[in-house]
């Protein structure tokens, strides 16, 4: 499986992807699912993917080989992030017809697509591009996304992120879910590829890998075990109704 | 949907369900999911199910009819937890196939059961029954088992929970687990059933409906939330590799 978050706050992005695909659980590789395109100073551009590797790889291919050959319509070239949704989507429903014209199968092979970033004159964008290609856009209301194995890392993200929350504090609230996803769902694993993009920058963060002996992850992931078992003691006493 | 939660502990069981049902989102109900059986000084026997709501009623339908008419085996007259664990696996195989005979569809009507309790004479047990009536027993590794939409209160279960965690600490644990769910699942909903089982004291316990205007449940839910807060923001500051 895979755990992919991106938060779209008012200073900037926030993305997480593990790297971990199985084949059934005797078959675990290592793959980057963060992955980035753009021009300095003109636009930055991410996508996340999860579900099928073959398709989202051939989704990032065909991404890649436009803009290679020049091809229009290309990630360079598009004017806003919504036709950079709506290009991904296209290529996503391409890449899928390409197997079978059966809808129904296609699901089969299909996957999600998390698109971040920000292009000159647009403002920074959010969308979820579904399986069939079509997409929903982060608000202000609803300023994440998660795809993947997403349920483990939910509730950290319910109780503590709101949309203008700092960045700093974002990414804490973002690795913490992932460390609780960590701990309770093998399919997703380490490393994680991370990067935090500043609103208006233009600038394509280089990004960072969090590998099994990352120390600041450690720190926080040890941390974080004891703040929970310490506010768990910290709670009043179960009332007198309760039996014990 | 549903979420229940059981723990075998060193000092005895808590077990919490919700009471949530939903055929459509247009159709949500309440429905107890923790359902007592034993007699006092004796033996104590709880059931807590998820799944089909028909399938769920027959099989304490059956388990309490025969009580009432005292047909052989029934919950009184078991020897032992793992003959509850039967009773219950063969009785839950019965109400299936009365519907059909095709295992494949049975799946559409089917349920997991949660059994816990202690007979005289006996060790105080829990198993997981599976829909196809076959079941696992929690051990001192794995002290605890969640039946329904259990993946978003898994995480503090995973960092906080040990065998021999005191009732109360553990009491608290699940009551945070399930306040995550509620949090973050509307299929899952108030209110609750707790109840915790101390090991030998043979003594069926009333438990506690937990509602939405519960004092206790309302105060350490808003602190938990706080401690979340607070200790997201004690983490060290991102390093400098983050670009933040």
């Amino acid at each position: 499986m895979t755990y992919c978050c991106a938060l779209r706050l008012e200073q900037g992005l926030v993305l997480i992807s593990d790297t971990r695909t199985n084949a059934g659980v005797d078959h675990i590789s290592v793959f980057r699912k963060l992955h980035t395109f753009g021009v300095d100073g003109e636009r930055f551009i991410a996508l996340q993917t999860s579900g099928n590797l073959a398709t989202t790889q051939a989704v990032i291919g065909h991404l890649q080989n436009a803009l290679t050959l020049r091809q229009e319509p290309n990630l360079n070239t598009v004017n806003t992030m919504f036709e950079v949704a709506e290009l991904i989507g296209k290529t996503l429903r391409k890449v899928l017809a390409d197997i079978t014209s059966d809808l129904h199968e296609q699901m089969n092979y299909s996957c999600s697509i998390l698109v971040a970033g920000q292009i000159q004159g647009d403002k920074m964008q959010l969308y979820n591009v579904y399986p069939q290609g079509n997409f929903i856009c982060a608000t202000t209301d609803t300023p994440y996304f998660q795809i993947g194995e997403s349920k483990y890392g939910k509730p950290i993200l319910d109780r503590a992120l709101y949309y203008k929350m700092p960045l700093d504090d974002a990414l804490r609230c973002a690795l913490i879910s992932f460390d609780s996803t960590l701990r309770s769902n093998v399919s997703v694993g380490l490393p994680l590829d991370a990067l935090v993009y500043h609103k208006d920058s233009f600038k394509i963060p280089t990004g960072k890998r969090i590998s099994e002996n990352d120390l600041y992850f450690t720190q926080i992931s040890k941390q974080w075990s004891e703040t929970l078992r310490r506010g768990l003691q910290e709670l009043p006493k179960p009332t007198a109704d309760y039996d014990l």
